[in-house]
């Protein structure tokens, strides 16, 4: 994106267009606001490379010279424009929702709770998520509701941080929270009395989020959904499997060898396990349903989508390599971690490399290894590995330090979503090289004059050796 | 209280009376001193609103206008001060103690450290507490002292802060291992060989306790009684229920449905079970222990023992919800740990506003649906739960930041005990109060000098215009 | 070691000689260098107690008196010159090879990774580390080379500090994990499919070590074996006993007394347990594999190798203690942790006072005690303790704060070699002792000063008197 237009100028590029635009809803958020709209709009062209021709056009354009706007261009603009609406965080309609009356501000922060939990940050996103739910159960999906709801009214009693609500940040464990326990409730489907626990655990989370926030601020990190990890074990371990009230599914460890013949596989049932572990992040397993959540995550930023998609795979490939039953990786039990873990490292909280690519798919690898380890582990106290294994294996992919700066990690004030951390990373990077260029430049500025001084005494010399020669 | 008295006037109401008397003996702490004493003695009609009568009454008194003493008044007032020489943290005695020998000293520091297993530093309620354990089995009570003896020595050879030793704060988790170990080991009471690893755990706790406080003081957080989790659940496992010479008590994971018809509830059980709750965190079942433990609780301080019968009674409460056999809960294993939590929360780390008290319940709700799980968790290693979910609940309540006034988390140094700790928020707040009106009044000062200029600028202006008008 | 020599005399004694020899290799570290060298060479007769005559004689030797050599004493120079190039961390050697080719550099890393496990920077030691492995058994050896080399790779390509490389701490997790994945791996020797987890699981190490080292630095802590317990856990628990491609050795929980007969024990295999337990650090069986890295030890420090035998013997007695089975104990199980948790207490992160001898020897046996008890929690989920019990124990005891001046925690920083160590403690207090006797001089002259002008003064006065009389 090129520099501050000047304000007084009448826009002409598709970036002048949404400015004006934009100002219809003045916004608090004005430096954000700047660097916004483009992303999505502009990325392909930039990443495949054509980004000089591109930049040299645009400032053609900023100097004031006539831009030559076909019809087709006027069309693909308009389109980008509405795109920049639906896509990414949905600022504008943030800024717009604003001025609205509580409950349908209440319900934007309850479906970008829903979304949070890919980290997206995205009312229509959480929209879709809430069909595919529905599509799996309308039970689960009211347990759902009804946790993202308490854990952001809890939120509000608390005296959180109002952005931080806004952006769904404390609804998504909610969600986990009250899907999760009506899954692994032993109790069958409409058990009302289940939505008592889940409605104290849900208001439970902002006060476990807030706490290891306090913590994890320390280094930067993120909480992910270690509260959701943390509450849910909590409920299923207080009550377990020999409970009157609220009895829990039967996990157990294994102690036998699994029947592996690799003749048995079932390729198609393989590769229905890639959207089925993207499913299994809101513990749903029907394939369709993953497929909608990838829409979700289309449809607020493609590369969270594609990274999603390299998680779950990995996290099959590594299912076969570990030997598990082929069940559970049809199942979607090696994808989910991977998916997330995936998303974190590859351009959510680090800017988008192929190093980071890279780092991202080790990242997947070594969270399904941890995840076989945690299941066997949490299998022993009658648990299941819910999302701990991404936790620890992001945090610490998140922890490293390290002397190449193409594994820029932002800090968390500035992560929003991979093609805008992009975008900043991008910026950072161009100023740096200006910086340097300048400095360069200005060197060599000086090293001419030194030169030029030097020049002038040598000639001063010359000519005074001339004087006492002819003196 | 009133702000510092002249220090060379007569004192002449109960603050001076005291001052007098606390004059023999002349203290380190100065600044404690100040605000120490009458926090007892004007709790209650101040709690009561009757705070702006008294507080005028005092000013007036402080300007050295006769006041009225009554006999009735003089009375009362002499039994508050003799209550304010047994009650709070006995600072008059702490002061006293210094100056005389060391084996008192050191017996001091083992009453007070006794005591502060319920964060109470009185060496009365210390007392009052061996009393309660020599009534439960004078085996254990043996224990718990050789255990509080040998902790505090090893904390003065490994020359910790004198102040905390004199504080207790290196004996509690000592009388803890010496007392759990007694009460878990299988080997029958009177068992001498068990007093060698009890020695050792408990020279070990203040190494454990430096090394925890080394890492919770980044946050400003106590370490509660995790030295003692640490040792006696080491000591357990290291052992186990299979050893030649200290074996354990067996604990075993639940494998089947409990039992539960509410017809076979025995009311009068369930209502000793609060007793009986507060007494198990010493690891005494006998009720009339624990009656005596709330009697030591209420002479240091009426609101710690208020909050430990809340915290039984919750913890009661939860387990009827979570379905757990009534044995258990009769037992008071469900009590301990909320009663270690609610008073942790309720006004001791805390100041006491009814938004913090109901901080506090929650506290207690949470701690024991943690504790049901923790047992779980720790019966699968042959291990008791200990105190480990009140650690853990309270530490997560005290990490919460939030952006209301109402809770106001002291910082560890201003830590006493929650009737003072209650003056110390009062204080900060009128300070703060009376800072805000004083600004606001210099700000209408301000305003009304700027119109009083305003207008001789007009005037001025108006008389020109006269001038004008006139030549 | 006396201060800096004035450069430009010809140098006499020891220390210059070896300033001379160091000079032909200019090192990048000359602080470092000047306190380096005579360390091992001074280092008995000043412990003993000679070090005053040996400083005064010093010091007459810096003054340029001339000290009479004879032939004996230039021998033990020229020994004392020699050892130091094969003693301590071999600072010369690793000034030589920076300039060599990087495969003759990057096997001077792996063989200082594989001494570092021990806290010991020195590739000789490390060289005859290997030769004890091959003793024990050739396919060891090579898995523990495959995860050396896998891990100090893997450290290039994330970009981590140069010199910490080059120090060899990216490649002790990594022959850890190597050599402890083959030992625990059920499916027989040169079962070759084991390597690809190995070089995976070898080239996360420096991924968890830089991510832990950003926790732990916050306590100036180093991680220790840290990240190979956690990441040799991961692949034991992730593939378990019963798996197709990767069994591991069945470990179980103890469930029935142990059968200890005191006429039973035998006392030579006791006394064998102690070089033993030094070899099970590698995972070693073989009591003279364990002699061999005693040698090893010696060869760097023989402080290092002192505590390394008090550890093993420490823990040999814990077992003993705690009713342990005899088998468990000759077989050095209850003896590698303290080895660990000995050495670096005593002299590598504290200097090496009496004071700190005890503290690690009840390092030692708090690790034991400790040790004991994760063997049982860790059998429970089929897994070996690892060194899970040196790293608490001694995080423990490093993360004591004390207001004894006698217990010195090294900066990570300073930290070499026992030796070098103690070196740089005695200089801090030196200067200390200089600073103060030079801060009591000016005192002293201040007050001979200010008594010679009130001297002066009286004398004064009392003539004036005289004048005053005589007129």
């Amino acid at each position: 994106m090129p520099g501050p237009h000047p304000p007084l100028q009448v826009p002409k590029n598709i970036s002048g267009l949404y400015i004006a635009s934009t100002q219809e809803h003045p916004s608090t958020f004005p430096s954000k606001k700047q660097e916004q709209q483009p992303l999505m709009a502009n990325l392909d062209p930039e990443v495949s490379g054509g980004k000089d021709q591109k930049s040299a056009q645009r400032e053609k354009t900023d100097a004031g010279e006539p831009a030559v706007c076909t019809c087709q261009q006027k069309a693909k603009a308009q389109f980008l424009l509405l795109l920049s609406y639906f896509s990414g965080d949905m600022e504008v309609f943030a800024q717009w929702i604003k001025k609205q009356f509580f409950l349908l501000q209440l319900l934007d922060w309850v479906l970008r709770g829903a979304s949070q939990v890919m980290f997206v940050n995205n009312p229509l996103s959480g929209l879709v998520i809430f069909a595919g739910l529905i599509l799996q159960s309308r039970w689960l999906a009211l347990n759902g509701f009804v946790g993202t709801l308490a854990s952001t009214i809890s939120a509000i009693i608390l005296q959180q941080s109002r952005d931080a609500i806004a952006a769904g940040l404390y609804g998504y464990n909610g969600i986990l929270v009250g899907l999760l326990m009506a899954v692994f409730s032993n109790a069958g489907d409409w058990y009302w009395w289940l939505l008592l626990p889940n409605i104290f655990m849900s208001m439970m989370c902002p006060i476990v989020s807030s706490a290891l926030a306090s913590i994890n601020s320390r280094w930067d990190l993120p909480v992910f959904t270690l509260p959701f990890n943390i509450l849910v074990c909590v409920h299923m371990v207080a009550t377990g499997h020999y409970n009157n009230y609220f009895p829990q599914v039967l996990f157990q460890p294994r102690t036998q060898l699994a029947n592996i013949t690799w003749t048995d596989v079932d390729v198609a049932k393989l590769f229905r396990a890639v959207p089925v572990g993207v499913g299994q992040v809101y513990g749903c397993d029907n394939p369709w349903t993953g497929g909608i959540f990838m829409i979700a995550l289309f449809i607020s930023s493609p590369i969270t989508c594609a990274h999603a998609t390299i998680g779950s795979a990995v996290g099959m490939v590594s299912g076969l390599a570990l030997a598990a039953p082929f069940e559970a990786i049809y199942f979607g039990l090696w994808g989910y971690n991977c998916v997330l873990a995936c998303i974190a490292i590859g351009g959510m909280f680090y800017a988008l490399t192929w190093q980071v690519h890279l780092l991202a798919v080790t990242c997947a690898f070594f969270c399904a290894y941890l995840g076989s380890a945690i299941t066997n582990v949490m299998s022993t106290f009658g648990l299941p590995a819910c999302t701990w294994p991404f936790c620890l294996s992001a945090l610490t992919f998140l922890l490293i330090t390290t002397e190449t700066k193409t594994i820029f990690k932002l800090t968390l004030a500035n992560v929003a979503y991979p093609e805008r951390n992009l975008r900043f990373f991008w910026k950072l990077r161009k100023q740096e090289r200006l910086e340097r260029e300048e400095k360069s430049d200005r060197e060599k500025e000086q090293e001419i004059k030194c030169s030029d001084k030097e020049m002038l005494r040598i000639e001063i010399e010359r000519e005074r050796d001339n004087v006492d020669g002819l003196q």
